[in-house]
């Protein structure tokens, strides 16, 4: 069995790894080759949390299973504790045994940025050159990692509720990134301006009103919405959920189960569902189309599913085993 | 995040301890303190396989949290693996977070031995002196040592449908407990004699037929049904469970769900519902009654809950703790 901290991921797996496996456990999950059974939630009332147990499938040549188990506990702030502790455990698909325990905060931030990145990589027009992120909590430097390999953008935008958080995160992320992708990371001083300057726009918030003005979006934009996932949250505007030329979900059952902004356009009339094209995984097994021309807007919207955990994990886990990182323990 | 082997279990944490433990389990899933959600089963086809997936919780003073993770790989064995590999992943229930991995085969062994245990010491008449066990596979060593460290039992009768190996099971076992328990531990050659001997009886089979005769129950004697846990399973026999003055179960709900030995008697109006008492965990509690008299039989009927393996695993990372036992790692 193998331990894997977020370092011993990082010395053995890149963003551009994550990529690639996402677009393979999409593939999985539209073809059906994916079990994903709905999650265990216990309530542990005595703390005010919860606890989460997310195991997943994928069958196929390159099988993988496992489970993620996080919590939420608002209350461990107060402790100096992750509020949301996360733990993949990953078994052999061949034997049952359980394999690799790794670091599941960082393996969400990778997988869920990927998951991004392989939508804004089938999506996106290739000529795009500015992006604006909105957003800037634990899942955006991957969000903006995954951007800026599979586009050469020359600059990002990056906004918050929270300027000074913004301008702080574009200091971070420009030491992180900027020389490495030769990009110019700016905080929104004019969030309208950036959208307009904007080809790619990704919003990855919990926002319960639309994070940015659909009027401002300008043709050929691609836009990713990766915050949302109850049905009270809605950072997409429901104006370009109904003007986009092609909408795309991660997983059908997923969104429409769990994300607001592309629920309520749907309730309200605004949108029926023949407007929502089908999976990422859909066109990646070329089931569905996706950008027609360079002027259509795209969307794409997530709310994640274990396969991509297990798959994700899987792959680290090969990759540590043939560079002989992390901690080696026998159970 | 502690990692705790089989052999790691072994140097902090006893049988006794277990016993005690499993009481503590039991006593809170009857007040309604245990949360035990259905757990999820994944399917491995390409591997003949399943993945199951236990959470559990208790709550109250003594909180535990987690999850057992046990796959069913028939075909391990070719490859030289164990065909039921467990693992269990315990989380700190004041934050959420994983705090250790242990061993779940052995985790297993120990909650159910100690689960026979706490009803044998609960139920079995005080001078009891001798006693059989029934089917010598993985889980009977620690049915032994339940039975022996609840009772000053002088010899044991230990049977299987392999006689050769009740043989080999009697003479491992002696070498085990022999001089610590000061017990003769014999292969029984004939099965009728050692029930009519017997002051306690413990039947740990897959068997879908009795495994001994109920005629051959001598008044007094206590009985543990531990084996048989699918509807087809039946290895106390159907008169045996009428006879019985007193019937209770680890849990109600489990039992009347999965335990065919006892579903099937109700369903064929050889006994009314009202004939199996309550819970072990509600005699621990005071709210109903035992063994009243000497010369009754009383039977005990288990098939396990996940709020076992949290409760005796939150105990066994206590220990480990306190004892520095085990491998320290971080994630």
């Amino acid at each position: 069995m193998r331990i894997l901290t977020k370092k011993d991921v990082q010395a053995v797996y890149t963003m551009k790894d994550a990529i690639a496996d996402d677009k393979i456990a999409l593939a999985a999950y539209s073809k059906g080759d994916a079990t994903v059974p709905l999650r265990t939630n216990i309530d542990v009332q005595a703390e005010h949390g919860q606890s989460l147990y997310m195991p997943g499938y994928a069958a196929g040549e390159q099988p993988a299973l496992g489970v993620k188990i996080v919590s939420v506990y608002p209350d461990n702030i107060d402790k100096g504790l992750p509020s949301v502790p996360a733990t993949m455990v990953s078994l052999d698909p061949k034997t049952g045994i359980v394999s690799a325990i790794i670091d599941g905060t960082y393996l969400t931030q990778l997988r869920t940025g990927a998951l991004q990145g392989a939508a804004t990589d089938l999506l996106a027009n290739p000529d795009a050159k500015v992006a604006t992120l909105i957003g800037t909590g634990g899942q955006a430097p991957t969000q903006l990692e995954a951007m800026l390999n599979v586009r050469q953008l020359t600059r990002v935008y990056v906004s918050d509720i929270d300027h000074d958080r913004a301008t702080k995160f574009a200091q971070d992320m420009t030491d992180r990134f900027g020389k490495q992708f030769n990009v110019d990371i700016l905080p929104a001083n004019d969030l309208s301006k950036a959208i307009r300057a904007s080809d790619i726009i990704t919003s990855v918030t919990t926002s319960k009103q639309a994070t940015f003005d659909a009027a401002d979006v300008q043709p050929g934009t691609h836009i990713n919405g990766i915050g949302a996932y109850t049905p009270e949250m809605h950072e997409i505007p429901a104006a370009l959920v109904q003007r986009a030329d092609s909408v795309i979900f991660d997983t059908m059952d997923g969104v429409l189960a769990e994300a607001g902004d592309m629920i309520t356009p749907l309730k309200e009339g605004l949108v029926t569902k023949a407007h929502y094209a089908g999976e990422l995984g859909q066109l990646i097994n070329g089931k569905i189309k996706g950008r027609q021309r360079h002027d259509q807007v795209t969307l794409f919207k997530a709310v994640g599913t274990a396969v991509l955990d297990v798959v994700v994990a899987e792959k680290i886990l090969q990759a540590a085993d043939k560079q002989h990182v992390g901690t080696s323990v026998d159970l």
